[in-house]
């Protein structure tokens, strides 16, 4: 096999699986070709994956030596994919006439999803956390596509508590957007102590739900090391939690129109915050 | 840039954006190289994924001619695939007293639902369809992934009609598993008319719930061309539909034991089903 079709073999290979480590052995037995080849093509694969801009290569020296492919976006990247965000979310025949916006689609499509968990994926990407948590439904897919870059479990809290979940634990929320107590549940199987969760979900008006979704961390003995929340309504202050990381800030302007920011601090982050 | 590195970028790009179309003309001017170069970039990069059996690519030639990445598995790939799922459904401790297994962490881990993904969009890739369609909850991590894989947006269905829905459709139907009767509901905004739909769900039983989603479909004179289940119980006869494709089938052994067994239409399927 020629070298450019092994360059070529290996970044198929690390793209397509994210965050996991392959030892450069594995890739010299593979392609029957000394370490040392394959140290060459990494370092050539790196550069040309870095200039791209969606992702880049972390390397570890020394005999079990290895590399994984992070995902990653250039602020140039994360501001057309906010920029997309913004615009789906503007549509002005997503408002409702309650005042609430239809957003299942947004949320569902896996282009956007994904742009948003790319987002969420660089910002959390240092926080050494050991699992991504939502509450169900609308924030599944942002936050299955987070867990997917950062390799890590998804825990998906319930809003009932069902027969295949086994014994489970459940805690009860004031919801200000249904304006009323709820309860969420998580199965005891779903998480050990002491774990490092990322909470992620779609839409925060109160922040009642993180909250819960925080009570419910500390029954497990768990604790949120980053939340991130797709958008956020009425102004960031004033919320039941603190600190968090919204995409977009939906406000209305004084003609009561729907209005959509990008958060201005994602914009002033370095390409590797 | 060396044409190593313009071949190792397309390659990464490809990738990270499967199922979609890429002319031959915006590479050309991205690298700044002929199109000519680019025609051959692709010819090799094609060659090496096609070896690598997760992928291949699919060219349309001309003056418009594109490439797009297809996502795939060779029979190998899917056999590792289908005994990963069925050696972490097998696992003891999921069986739970009352002869549910617990299967959340399965359904949402990124590998494992990215795996069975790969299997549904490989089946069902030639089936000219529109949109994925699940229920809420456990599926949705397979049909995001299989939704991503085919670049199709995906519908989820509810089982209790949302206000940020808008106005809904609901049908009531029997679910086996429930031993009762329950309720599914979709925005009426969620699918235009004539939608060719994949629908993806994580277990069946007697199938009520997925004659749920085709009496949905109906409603909006959408139709199922393809259905697919991560495991279904019982025997794959007697069911409320027709034609699906499980991918384990779980049964008990004359001990009661839990037994699950990989679908052998799988393995015989050629290696571009």
């Amino acid at each position: 096999m020629k070298k450019i079709e092994r360059v070529c073999a290996i970044t198929h290979i690390l793209t397509e699986h994210p965050n996991r480590d392959y030892s450069l052995g594995t890739f010299a037995e593979a392609f029957g070709c000394a370490r040392s080849s394959i140290s060459e093509d990494i370092k050539l694969i790196r550069r040309s994956i870095e200039e791209g801009g969606l992702g880049y290569l972390e390397t570890t020296a020394g005999v079990k030596g290895g590399v994984r492919y992070v995902p990653y976006i250039t602020d140039a990247e994360a501001a057309k994919v906010l920029g997309g965000l913004k615009a789906a979310f503007e549509e002005p025949e997503r408002v409702l006439g309650s005042g609430f916006l239809y957003t299942s689609d947004i949320l569902f499509s896996p282009e956007l999803a994904k742009g948003a968990a790319r987002i969420f994926a660089r910002h959390f990407a240092s926080a050494e956390a050991e699992m991504v948590v939502t509450v169900e439904t609308k924030g599944i897919g942002v936050a299955l596509f987070t867990a997917e870059l950062l390799d890590l479990p998804l825990a998906v809290l319930r809003r009932e508590s069902r027969v295949s979940e086994g014994s489970t634990v459940s805690i009860n929320y004031f919801s200000g957007s249904a304006d009323r107590i709820q309860q969420m549940s998580l199965s005891k199987r779903a998480m050990k102590p002491g774990t490092r969760c990322i909470i992620i979900d779609d839409i925060m008006r109160g922040g009642g739900s993180i909250k819960g979704i925080e009570d419910m961390l500390a029954e497990f003995d768990a604790s949120a090391v980053g939340i991130g929340v797709v958008v956020v309504a009425g102004g960031t202050g004033g919320k039941k939690i603190g600190n968090y990381l919204p995409l977009l800030l939906m406000s209305e302007d004084a003609d009561k129109k729907l209005r959509m920011d990008i958060n201005p601090e994602l914009m002033a982050k370095g390409q590797r915050a």
